[in-house]
Formats: structure tokens, C-alpha cells, sequence
């Protein structure tokens, strides 16, 4: 008797779906093809040469450091150096509230793994970044979701909502993913209120945080929220979660990132770790580790900002430019995404499909809208990705999409 | 209201210790220590020439290949690679058979996740490798245990056990982690036909079948299951998820290992791993093909076969030297493991402590025991590991294990 998986064992990918972008990102591989539609950053900015220097340094120097196992925790120097580098926002971060994750997909799957039992209900920002809800959704998480405008989550919605108890709170607040949009500097304070009166605790993403093009840098919500915990110099109380990453300052194909969290925290996502994967590439961490030391990580995201921010306005003057009037689009300070709104007679699906003709990709709205999140309304909505392609192609890929709106008019 | 995280969170790490061997390898750390307690194969045999001359190659040649995003299932060179690999026993593998994983401990926590309900009984040898039950665990796992003798699992027994309903059985059939032991050909057939008769899946765990120093090469599982499944050529069919991993064979510091199983099933996996990591990472997995391919690997695990042979028959010589005749042990075939047993009158975590005093460390038994499976047992039991330390500190540590034995008698 011979298994058939599927029908024997309904194989449990509960509310999971393959990633609509994953997918796409296939259809999307014909070079022909300008692509709005990955997270992707530029390829011709990765600083290969540090690379070869910092592989050839450690192996020669501590080799058996980066292909031996490791602490679960992550590799010390590396521990040290997001502990410092946090803590110039003001945290005090030390080693012991850092753990490297395989990503920040992995930091959400932890999160996922800790705190989520079947049914909890997670608050999450509409739209919001869709590798959360797949992380959450695979531990039987529910959502309620709250609308953003210009200035991030309608923060004015927000105690009406915790009415139904959730969990957590899940999020992005600088040049979110997809809708570019950053929370305001009142409305932060506003949130760590709030999270503090209730005793719900936020989990701050934030990828793209040293990505900032213009305005001033707004203190995170962890910082924030230290400011009100008085108790302790130290990093032990805390009702913030802070995840960031290595994948778009460095190089996603590290997969490296981490969560910044109170020692007790740190402690329970160990030991999840450790049956999740027992560490993360310690090849990884120690190459990465030397590819950013000393100055240089700073130094290379500056040039980042520089080519980002030119991208980033070249795909502003090209909408202004090839758009019809009744499309809009977001302003983003920072980060690889702005977020498309169509006129309602426009349907953002049928769009991609004229758009493929056209050979120009981009990501439909209604994948990041959770389950009861106003999927109809991402049917209005395109999520296009400006830091991967090079400026004259970001150019030809929105004259192309421009006709393909007109196509479906 | 700050947070209280761990009482008003119950922080659920449900069942899930921090595994004792991660908390011992710290007590281990001391340079005067002789361990036999880790996994850890020997640093000095890593090729650390080759990871250099492959490094600086990948960053020539395909540098965005490794640094960028890369396809959940693997970088398809080296899931070729392992398909061949795998071919060559017979089960014709393809490409799309094959995921790679964040190390073979990732396989173990995708399969858990796929597979485990809250309550499913799996049964696992007793004793078994520890970091599979804190996979499974961290799903509501339950578990029903087989013993071991000789020629591993008592199959005669196992007809009987499925009675409970097993959702899986958990199966390390080559010098079994820990006990050394090597499920016999004959067990084997008999094993495959019980699967197939009750329609019951095997998980066969195989990170050290290449490691094999005496006697002839066993079919693996996944080989006699597919002799058995006439109906297609491709392997399409089958009752055995086969798992298999680098870090024995090439740098544990990597993460990568495979899954190998029906494509239905692999489709299933990479759902989850996009949510669990997105994907393994790609400079890991580029660099690790770069290094293994023509025929390096399997030269290279030629030599670590001589290398490890020698440490094997120093430690059994000095056991048959040092200890008293009351202590038995097995002696393996191949892999990192030999398991000692103590008299009755012996308890295995006070030798650690005894041990400790001595300047030797190994890992009690009881932690290779699922909750309700003979822990008592486990206490009689200690494993030895052969493969980190040097012919001359192996002769070293097990005359101070045995005056460790001494002064606890």
C-alpha cells in the first residue's frame, strides 16, 4: 500500500499558500521582462571585492570559526557589533538581547513559533508585508486588521480594535512594505502608549530602516518605548520586539538577520532555534561579520541611498510623466517600494496580465491584505519595486506599464 | 504596563529543554577539557584550501548567484548534484525530488511542521537523536519507543507498536547517533514491507552513511522502498522521506542539508520553508557546490573515512585497555558514535560530574530518550564521540574517563 501523501495525509499547509510574488518572480525571469515585481535589491551594487577579501581573510585567519558548528545564539563578534550598532538609537542593547535568525523571515517564524496558538488573533497593518501572514498563518494565526494612510497606521482606530485581543501587533513602520508609507513621529508615541496601557506587544519590522532618501530619521518604536520603561538602564524590560536584516543593506543571499528583544525572549526563541535549525550558517555570519566591520557597512549604505534614492525618482518623474491623471501612487523617504492605487474601474490582476504582454512585471495589491483584510480593495492597488532595475530600464519598464493601463481602460 | 513576557505569555517552548548537549558543549569549552561530547566532525580536516579557490571562483564568476535571492528549493546545480548523487543507489532521483534544507535539522522541523498534529504519536528508536525530538516536540508531538540491539531497531517488536497508530516512523538506520548501531539488511526488507503493508511513512535519517569504515555498504531505506513501487520509473511514488546533510561530510558551519521525497511532498515543504526562511542560504549552498563538484567530496570523504577509522579503533583500544570489564560498548561501523554501557550500579550523569573533575567530557544518556521511552535506561548509557578529537587526546580522555569510572564505583 503504496502512500499517496496527499489524500492520505491532507499534508497540513494550513491557509498557506505559495507565495504569489515567489511564483510570480518565476514568470518574471524571461530577461525580456523589466520587473517591478521582486524585493530585490540591485545585484550591481553588492560590494563583491570586500567579499573575496573578507572570504580570503577568514579563511585564512579562523577558519574553523566559519565552517565548524556554532553557538545557536550566533556568532559573538557579530552579536556584538548589531548590539553597538542598535544601540546608537539609544536602546542599550547588549549581546545577550541579540540573536542572529537564518533572515528575518526566520525571526517571524520564531515569533510565530513562541507566541501564536491556533486562533490567536494578530493585529497587522492593511496592507502589510505578506512573508508575516505566511510565517503567522503556519501556527494558525487570525488577523484584524487596521487601514493605513499617508503617515502609516490610522493610529486613531487603534484602541477600538484591540477590543478583540490580539496577540500581538505586527509592524513595518519605516517606507513599509508594499505601501512606502512611514509612521509619523506622533503616531509612534501614540503606539507605544497604547501597546504599554493594553500590555499588547508590537513587533517592529524593519528591513529597511537605514534606507532613508530625505527627512530626518525617526526613532524606532522599541527606542520609544525604552524611554518609558525607567526601571532599568539595561535592555530587560520592553514591550518591543525589533527585527531587521543584512538583505537589503548587504546581501539577502546571506540570509542573515535578527531580532533585538529582552533577555527572557531571547532565551525561549533559542531554544526554538536550536530544533529549528540549530544556527545559522556560521560561514555566513563570520564572512558577513568582516565584510562589515570597521566602517564599511556604513560607508556602502550611504552609496546605497545615493543609487536608490536616483531610482526612486526616476520611477516618480516616469509615472508623472506616462500615468493617465486618475492614478496615484505614494511618495516614498526610503525604502525599494511605492504602492499604486488604480481608479476603480481598473483591476490590478487583469493589469498583470496585460502587463506580461507588454513584458513589464510588478506584484498585484491583494496579496498583502490578510485573509479578512479588504482584499477587494488590493485589487486596486500595485506593489512596484524600484530598487532593482537600473534607471533607464526603471523608465522604459513605466512606459510600458502605461500602456498596459491603457490597454485595460 | 510592561510586559511580564514570561508569565503573561507562558512563552510556550511546550516540552522543549534547551538541549543538554548545546548547554554541555559550553561547559566543554574550557581548553583543557577533552570532549567527547559534541557532534562536531574534526576542524583539522575541513579543506580549507579548496573554500578558498571555490570563494574566490563564485565571486568571479557568479557573484549574484550567491549573493542575491535565490529559489526556496535550492540552487540547482547543487539539487542536481544531489539528485545524481542520490542516483547512484538506485532510486533515480530527480531534480525535483530534491529540497535543500538549512541543515538536516531544518528537514527535521519542515517534516514536524508538515506532518504533526498536537497528540500524533511518532515512533522513534530508543535510544534516538535528540535533536529530532526537539523538532517533532515543538509540534505536540507524543512518542511510542522501539529498542535497539545490535543490529538496531527490533523489528520483531514492531507490528505490535503500530498498533498505536503512528503517524511516522523516525529511523537512523547507519551508525545510529547514538548508539552506533546499523539497522541489518535483513531489517531492513522487513522493515520497508511493514511500511508499505500499514501505509505507515518512514523518515530515514542519514547524515553518516558515507562514513562507513568496515564491512559493505547497506541499501539505504529509500532504495528497497522504491524496489518495491513498480509502477513508475520516476520517482513519483513511496513510503520514505530520505534526509541527508554536509555537515559530515564537507563543514557543519554551512547549514545545508536535503530532503529527498516525492514531489507532492517536496511541493508541500518548500510551501512551508517560504514562510520558515524563504530559502537556504545561497552563498552557502553556491560555495558548497563550488567545493564539492568533479570529484572532490568523495575524495575527500575518502580521507576523512581513513582519518575517522584511526580515532575509532584508538578510542576502542583504549576502552579495552582502560575500563573495567563490567563496561560494554558498541562498536560502530562508521560514523561519530560509539555507546557505552555502565553496570547497574553506575548512573551516567554522576560520571559527567566525576568526568567533569577529570578534565573529559561526554553526553549522559538520557537525553537520546523520548519522554515516556526508558529514560531510566538512559542513565546506564554514555556517548562517546570519536570523530573531533586527535588519536592522542582520545588515548588521554578515556584513561581520565576511566579513573572517572573509578572513583564513582
Amino acid at each position: 500500500m503504496s502512500i499517496a501523501w496527499t489524500s492520505r495525509y491532507a499534508l497540513r499547509t494550513k491557509g498557506i499558500k505559495s507565495s504569489t510574488i515567489r511564483e510570480l518572480l518565476k514568470l518574471t525571469q524571461n530577461p525580456e521582462v523589466i520587473s517591478f515585481a521582486g524585493g530585490l535589491p540591485a545585484s550591481d551594487l553588492f560590494p563583491i571585492e570586500r567579499f573575496e577579501e573578507a572570504c580570503q581573510t577568514v579563511l585564512e585567519r579562523d577558519a574553523v570559526s566559519a565552517l565548524q558548528y556554532g553557538e545557536t545564539e550566533g556568532y559573538k563578534p557579530l552579536r556584538d557589533m548589531i548590539a553597538r550598532h542598535t544601540s546608537r538609537y539609544g536602546i542599550q542593547a547588549r549581546t545577550e538581547n541579540v540573536l542572529v535568525t537564518s533572515g528575518s523571515q526566520q525571526a517571524l517564524d520564531l515569533i510565530g513559533k513562541l507566541l501564536i496558538n491556533p486562533g490567536d488573533r494578530i493585529l497587522v497593518e492593511a496592507p502589510t508585508y505578506l512573508g508575516a501572514l505566511q510565517a503567522f498563518t503556519a501556527y494558525g494565526a487570525e488577523y484584524v486588521s487596521i487601514p493605513c494612510d499617508g503617515n502609516g497606521m490610522r493610529i486613531d482606530l487603534l484602541e477600538a480594535t484591540l477590543r478583540c485581543g490580539p496577540k500581538f501587533m505586527y509592524v513595518l513602520p519605516n517606507f513599509q512594505n508594499p505601501g512606502g508609507t512611514t509612521l509619523s513621529a506622533d503616531r509612534r508615541r501614540a503606539l507605544v502608549l497604547i501597546a504599554d496601557k493594553y500590555g499588547i506587544p508590537i513587533i517592529e519590522d524593519d528591513p529597511y530602516g537605514q534606507l532613508r532618501y530625505e527627512g530626518e530619521h525617526l526613532p524606532p518604536l522599541v527606542v520609544l518605548d525604552r524611554q518609558n520603561q525607567t526601571r532599568s538602564s539595561t535592555y530587560t524590560l520592553g514591550n518591543v520586539i525589533y527585527l531587521s536584516s543584512f538583505s537589503k543593506t548587504l546581501a539577502p543571499g546571506l540570509r542573515l538577520g535578527w531580532i533585538v528583544a529582552p533577555p527572557e525572549v531571547i532565551a525561549k526563541l533559542v531554544q526554538l532555534k536550536q530544533g529549528t535549525d540549530l544556527h545559522t550558517s556560521t560561514f555566513a555570519q563570520v564572512v558577513a561579520y568582516e565584510v562589515a566591520r570597521g566602517n564599511f557597512l556604513d560607508e556602502h549604505i550611504k552609496q546605497l541611498r545615493i543609487a536608490y534614492r536616483e531610482r526612486r525618482d526616476v520611477m516618480l518623474e516616469a509615472l508623472a510623466q506616462f500615468f493617465p491623471s486618475e492614478v496615484s501612487w505614494t511618495r516614498p523617504e526610503g525604502g525599494l517600494f511605492l504602492w499604486v492605487t488604480l481608479p476603480n474601474s481598473l483591476d490590478a490582476n487583469e493589469l498583470f496580465q496585460e502587463a506580461l504582454k507588454q513584458n513589464v512585471a510588478f506584484v498585484p495589491g491583494d496579496s498583502f491584505f490578510a485573509p479578512n483584510g479588504q482584499t477587494q480593495e488590493g485589487r486596486r492597488h500595485l506593489r512596484l519595486n524600484f530598487s532593482n532595475a537600473r534607471p533607464e530600464q526603471i523608465r522604459e519598464g513605466i512606459r510600458r506599464l502605461s500602456v498596459a493601463v491603457k490597454g485595460v481602460k
